[in-house]
């Protein structure tokens, strides 16, 4: 079964409330709002959302109960492009075949609009009940994007830019700048089910596993990142433990964890041979 | 008596607590905490933060009770100099005599110890007890800071660059761009003290008044914006009236009010002739 078809319930309930929170109103200045609007609609696949929501469902926990911090994190991913595409960082002029934010709007009102979009990832947040649920997720998610997570990933990733890197530091970039943002996509899909401490942990786990394995089958695709530092081979096996472990921990969580072991088995089906 | 006399108690737990939070430490990549501790430690007045603490004082809060929210505001007022400074905006080399972030770090680091600075005022605010009243920060802070607030007022301010504004456009782009940052420091100050909605309301409409006296002060000295579209006599006949408003509003508050009133005596003070 593809991707869209098994999570269309899913994919549908996150870009209508995605639409929603993104409507370009009469407000100005409307060139903010387009921009926002732009870069979360050019076709991804959602996948730390759709996570995010099957790792609550796996929790017992509903679907809305986890949609304000499934589109946060979105919102912050998305952010995260903007900036990384500007010219003084990747200096990319289209993502998935669009263009750039930049390149569409001026690069004012890119830099803005990532602004914008980290902002009201935050501000969604303000939305979560109880009280407790919602600073439980702040404090994982703001930490996962931060400097210590995201952030510190995508800077490390600068510095090691113009030469290659160690496996070591492949490692450090990658749990840092991709693995801390899936890691808590399933994290934030827990916590809003309301799981307790022991589940909490293995959800835990299992973001980490599929947030590496994820960097890993995209660096065989692109043949760049580990399969620089590692044989083919090795790259390949290693994708392969760790798409094994998460899967593992998915079926822990027994029949509700349908969506976390398919999303593992999709990992695997994008790679090669 | 001067600024830093009056507020000496709470100019030094502010830089305490700053100091502590953006220590850099042997965390890589060290680049990113050299970069954010740079320009959160440029010698600004620290208006935002003072206020929010007295505020919170004449709530009959501790000063402890508003350090998160205090400081939070702080960094968001920082990472907001440090992207509008850049190349794509303001192209500033200088800020308070000293290089600007992307001057000294590069724009890339930049546009990232802003990223980074944005997203740990919020990882703050997640330390904020009880939860309701880090979440009731969390909505009130985020929507200043953001696309309806001050990012708003900065992409309209970009917008009208190229040509002379109208006294409507300013009003927008003031209440915007620095009214809303400074309205929130107030309205914190009495969330973190516990304050019930009358108070929330009257405290609101102080910080309204004192951010906008704030900036025309502002243009006064710097003979700019609000010098441009009114007379001088009508630009200083605003700022005594909005500064009188907030004094009435701070003296509602009784003698725990000191600091707000200070504040507004403050913004007089600086009024040439």
């Amino acid at each position: 079964m593809k991707y869209e078809s098994f999570f269309k319930k899913h994919l549908s309930f996150i870009e209508k409330n995605l639409s929603k929170e993104l409507l370009v109103r009469e407000v100005r200045p409307k060139v903010i709002h387009q921009a926002m609007q732009y870069s979360v609609f050019t076709g991804g696949k959602r996948f730390r959302p759709v996570l995010a929501l099957a790792s609550c469902e796996a929790c017992g926990g509903k679907l809305s109960e986890a949609i304000l911090p499934a589109m946060a994190i979105e919102l912050i991913h998305t952010y995260s492009l903007i900036h990384d595409d500007l010219p003084a960082l990747d200096n990319d002029d289209l993502r998935r075949g669009k263009p750039t934010s930049h390149k569409k709007f001026g690069e004012a009102n890119a830099i803005l609009a990532g602004d914008g979009l980290l902002t009201l990832a935050f501000e969604l947040l303000a939305g979560v009940r109880p009280a407790e649920r919602a600073v439980r997720l702040l404090g994982e998610i703001s930490t996962a994007a931060g400097v210590h997570g995201m952030i510190g990933g995508q800077v490390a990733d600068l510095e090691v830019f113009s030469r290659s890197k160690t496996l070591a530091e492949h490692d450090f970039i990658c749990e840092k700048k991709t693995g801390q943002l899936i890691r808590v996509s399933a994290l934030a899909g827990a916590i809003a089910a309301g799981a307790g401490a022991a589940a909490l942990k293995r959800m835990a786990c299992y973001g980490e596993c599929l947030g590496l394995a994820f960097q890993v089958v995209d660096d065989i695709l692109d043949g760049d990142g580990y399969c620089r530092v590692l044989s083919k081979a090795k790259t390949v096996q290693k994708a392969e433990r760790l798409i094994q472990e998460a899967k593992k921990i998915a079926e822990s969580f027994g029949s509700k964890a349908k969506g976390l072991v398919f999303l593992a088995d999709f990992l695997a089906s994008r790679m090669p041979g």
